[in-house]
């Protein structure tokens, strides 16, 4: 990102390719990064298959998240988003699992294509490759299914075929003997120089005005809040900074357990 | 469009940001072009507000489409994707009330937050802003409509902040006073040199072989086919340039109607 941020900087935009990579942690803190140069930036990733297409029961393509950020006129407040382009992810069903919750009907199907809510089975099924997620916008294509399922597609193209990269299968971390394998995953990162069109300031203004606008639409009864992109992600970040990281008491749990197992008497655990 | 690719053979990429523009037509035309030019193409645009932000009932955003094409090795096959940020367009509604069918729930709200599927309704409902399509992935968080809803906002920044342009409301087409003016629609093109990143023959093979591994993923149970973006648009110009423009019987009744009304003889109508 860094690379792409220079070279926008000299020619206005820029892109980066990159190969034999692997999982790359928050997608949105590339983006930030751009933000922070002034500039608007852009990350993809593709990613070990776990998500069918429409009308598939198959895992194929990874979770594929696409991060944009954008500056505004509020201090420590950029547009932020940062998203699988499937409707959940694999880490939503082990919080699930620990909390002893079930998933909801329409997030992921296995091989007849039916639903799937008990996390434990979920997660031993991704494993397995027996059940996939589904693209945002659900099964088949009447609530638009085929939309995430062709974003995630997208992100697959601009995250291999501009460096020769794996893709899809070729990203499953073993090769046709079994054996492991590096999962040669790939990314795409760009940016855009704001000064290259329009004075830094007068864009700010607008995408601020832009987020407030939004804040401010009439909500559903009952609602109480309309949020922008990555506006809870900045709130929850903040209060973490103050009060700590929350554990939950099954992972409390499990931490008491490998303290005890390992003979550890510090770091002492506040619970 | 055009200036995007000239600048992107120049430069590697480029983008254009356009203002004071209506509907621009097809979104999926422009990448089209980057295609044809051995390039990436992305568009994307805002529009008349008609899709409610998550947890609001009011129409904010418009249907907002990003369309990305990318060449491929099989000739005329590119991967284009093309699609509004919301579930469906009001286009379809129209459809439906020339076909005399029903909307599916969780495609639309009215102001109390509530489905509405009769496509008359809708029709005057949208016109009027008392009621709002759904963005991709639906109402509330449950399914992942917060991200059609950033997805939305992002094309809304993408098409307006980089050229100072109208944004949201300001799009509505009527000013403080309720007197009509111009939309001021904003977009944004893209183009991306790929043989500035790999060989283009290279790029096609793995974009290629992306779209036939996805098409060879096995099937849910009782469908025939996977697609990918694009090929169900291929396929059907294909069919009607053959075959010509089917026309439904609404729309048949409707065309005879006008012919009588104005007294027409030609053309000779084939229905």
């Amino acid at each position: 990102m860094q690379l792409a941020i220079d070279k926008a900087r000299a020619c206005g935009m820029a892109s980066v390719a990159v190969r034999n990579s692997t999982h790359y942690g928050i997608a949105g803190y590339y983006p930030l990064m751009a933000v922070r140069s002034g500039m608007i930036g852009l990350t993809c990733t593709n990613a070990r298959p776990s998500v069918a297409p429409t009308f598939s029961i198959h895992p194929m393509l990874g979770t594929n998240p696409l991060a944009f950020g954008a500056p505004t006129d509020e201090e420590n407040r950029p547009f932020l988003f940062d998203a699988a382009t499937s409707i959940v992810q694999r880490g939503k069903y082990e919080v699930l699992e620990r909390e002893g919750k079930l998933g909801l009907a329409g997030w992921m199907i296995d091989r007849s294509g039916n639903d799937v809510k008990d996390p434990g089975a979920v997660l031993e099924g991704l494993e397995a490759g027996l059940m996939a997620l589904l693209p945002l916008g659900g099964a088949g294509e009447s609530h638009g299914g085929h939309k995430g399922y062709g974003l995630a597609a997208m992100v697959e193209i601009l995250s291999s075929a501009l460096q020769g990269g794996a893709f899809l299968y070729g990203l499953i971390g073993f090769d046709e003997k079994g054996n492991r394998r590096p999962y040669c995953v790939g990314h795409f990162f760009m940016a855009i120089d704001i000064e290259h069109f329009t004075p830094l300031e007068e864009f700010k203004k607008t995408a601020g005005a832009i987020m407030r606008q939004l804040r401010s639409a009439p909500k559903v009864p009952g609602h109480g809040r309309i949020f922008v992109a990555g506006e809870k992600e900045a709130e929850s970040e903040k209060l973490v900074r103050e009060r700590g990281v929350p554990v939950n008491s099954a992972l409390q749990k499990d931490l008491k357990f490998m303290q005890a197992e390992l003979g550890l008497t510090r770091p002492q655990l506040p619970f």
